[in-house]
């Protein structure tokens, strides 16, 4: 596997666009689409807040549906959660409006939306919105670039990458984009992401692939707590790489997991780290926990910590707050077992000990956490399982953003 | 049953006393201790944390062993928690001192430690201190005071309340003092608390009162979601206002609950309040939930929203958050059945209804959200039960107070 250039229109057949709808912003893109030449199997998880918005509403009807998926189109600027039915129907005329477009048939089409809860789209921008798309539409990377840059809302960075793998001699390539800063947390995280690939790969495989792989990555990473009304994640597979079509779970499989993972991964961690606010990536890392579940509700409490943030952002190796995160999130161990370490570029410093504080020098402890990412790792000398979480620091401007975001 | 003047001296027989210890804060009072004249029936609760402190651990142990609780000392600065046998031997060197002063015997005193966790106490401090403070225990409403104060850690304001009521003719004193502003969460929230009466009561009662009462109180309150290591409740009472004691669920029993629920919701609002850079107190009043666990949890889930608390921050109508919020907490509801209101001493206004957001006017809603008690009003209409949680707003202050709390 290697990573190349690259992001949603990185693999065959699939192809980009955007445009300044003015759904809400003004003087930047706000509106994103992405199709692919031919119908593709498609896979998809979602948010589980039972507020959900009517594009996660329409999407589940399309992926679960058991049909294909041929485009998405997506806004940034307003979610289209908390609109009622009128949401529904901006859901519809979006769908249908590419269908008029582009003959793709309007059950073949994803929309998504991430903004404002509790505002109407207005349905005539988005309608347009597509009409304009459907003219601009390019395979170019710079296509996938620049959609990748109209879904964004307070990220202050875009989020693509790509890789390629063999299977069968053929090459397949999987690429991907997402989105999310703010509203992020586990189950699944905040965000919006969409994957695509030119795999040949039964749906319910690939649903189960995606489903597994997003445990241990997009449900790794918190902001602030907050799981969104929006999340949406979906990955298409359009079959254009030539491969043997794979329909069970041998070496292509495992390849085709490993490729995701990676993909996961690595946007997980870019919004994680481009958290509101934040100036630092803040990982957990558990290792020998009695089992997995335990060791991402362990991992996923000490990133999800506002004490243990706040700590992060000040430099500040006060690893009780790290502990006390751990003793609260549910999972029963005992402080005994424990060993607490700091870990970064700068090196790596034990500050707590089967169940005592250490001395320890704060000078190194500063150095090491005035990185731009830094680990707390957990030895639980409890079992052999081990999980990372994702997330960030908690700053003055996470507050500053979050204080006049709709205004 | 009535307000009068006082904390946890208001009650007959009951002293205090507060010294300069330097545990760790210089120039201020950071000890405190309050005795009663004679033993106490008691009750407690703890922190559900299962890193708890070594002063945690003594408690529980002299509260559910079953004998009498005569004196109470507590420190501010430093937790003891995290810090191993050392921790506990600080614990009992405490304990210890009270006896060798007052020949009140080590098993029915209790201490609480409140502050940097990791880190260990300095024993012959605490020790001298004990010896100070057993020279100038005080029956007066001043020394409850200043005990109320020397408790304090971030927290800007001390808080003490005292009620009287009437049972078989006599009266009753119930009065008490807490602290708590970061690291408060329910279960239970993070805090200490000193509740002391002169009702004759059984133990067994007291503590199912106390646990009922604690559960639409101090478990109801939230300021960063942090449930700290090193919560307690302590509610003593000394039998010297000569009632028949309690012995059953009678009206008297009724009585007392009545004035222990005022008693506790007055020091978990003055709490919620006063949390970690605060400028509002930030009430979510959940009516016509399904059960009475769920109007809890959804009250909940809005004021433990960091988003939520921007937003109140900001005084920013953006009631999405607050359904966001509502729709993650896991309690299953229909976002149509739901509606949503923003109340204040300025006025009430709807902004959500049955799946659909309301026009309304923005002015009035600033006006209303800038009042320094801010109410989130939500009907569910799916059932009888309601309940109440306090938080307060995120601000640039909580980051200050917590990038670097612990130099």
């Amino acid at each position: 596997m290697q990573q190349i250039t690259g992001g949603v229109t990185a693999a065959k057949g699939f192809k980009a666009a955007c445009c300044e709808a003015n759904i809400k912003y003004k003087n930047r893109t706000d509106m994103a689409m992405v199709i692919s030449e031919v119908p593709c199997e498609c896979a998809g998880t979602f948010t589980t807040n039972v507020v959900k918005a009517a594009c996660v509403q329409w999407d589940q009807k399309v992926v679960y549906g058991g049909g294909k998926l041929q485009a998405v189109v997506v806004n940034s600027g307003i979610a289209n959660a908390c609109t009622g039915k009128e949401g529904w129907d901006a859901c519809e005329a979006t769908a249908a409006a590419v269908e008029k477009e582009l003959n793709i048939p309007a059950a073949t089409v994803a929309v998504a939306s991430t903004g404002v809860i509790g505002m109407q789209l207005p349905v005539e921008k988005l309608t347009n919105g597509v009409a304009m798309m459907s003219k601009t539409l390019d395979g170019s990377l710079e296509a996938g670039t620049a959609a990748s840059k109209a879904i964004m809302t307070t990220d202050t960075i875009n989020k693509e990458v790509a890789v390629t793998f063999e299977i069968g001699g053929k090459t397949i390539t999987l690429g991907g984009m997402s989105k999310g800063s703010g509203m992020i947390h586990p189950n699944m995280c905040t965000m919006l992401g969409f994957l695509s690939t030119d795999l040949a790969i039964e749906k319910a495989l690939m649903q189960e692939a995606l489903s597994a792989v997003v445990k241990d990555t997009f449900n790794m990473i918190t902001v602030d707590g907050d799981t969104s009304t929006n999340d949406t994640l979906l990955l298409m597979a359009n079959g254009m790489a030539g491969n043997d079509v794979i329909t069970e779970k041998n070496a292509d499989y495992d390849a085709f997991v490993e490729a995701l993972n990676f993909v996961c991964t690595y946007l997980a961690r870019r919004m994680a780290g481009d958290g509101e606010g934040a100036t630092k990536l803040f990982e957990a890392h558990v290792i020998n926990a009695k089992s997995k579940e335990d060791a991402r509700t362990l991992s996923r409490a000490i990133v999800g910590s506002n004490l243990s943030k706040a700590a992060i952002y000040g430099c500040d190796a006060n690893f009780g707050r790290f502990l006390c995160a751990m003793g609260y999130s549910g999972v029963q161990f005992d402080q005994n077992d424990v060993e607490l370490f700091f870990v970064s570029k700068a090196g790596k410093l034990q500050v707590f000990k089967f169940g005592t504080p250490l001395d320890f020098d704060e000078e190194f402890a500063v150095k090491i956490m005035k990185e731009s990412e830094v680990t707390v790792f957990v030895d639980m000398h409890e079992g052999t399982e081990e999980a990372c979480a994702w997330g960030c620091d908690l700053t003055y401007d996470y507050v500053k953003i979050n204080a006049d975001y709709r205004s």
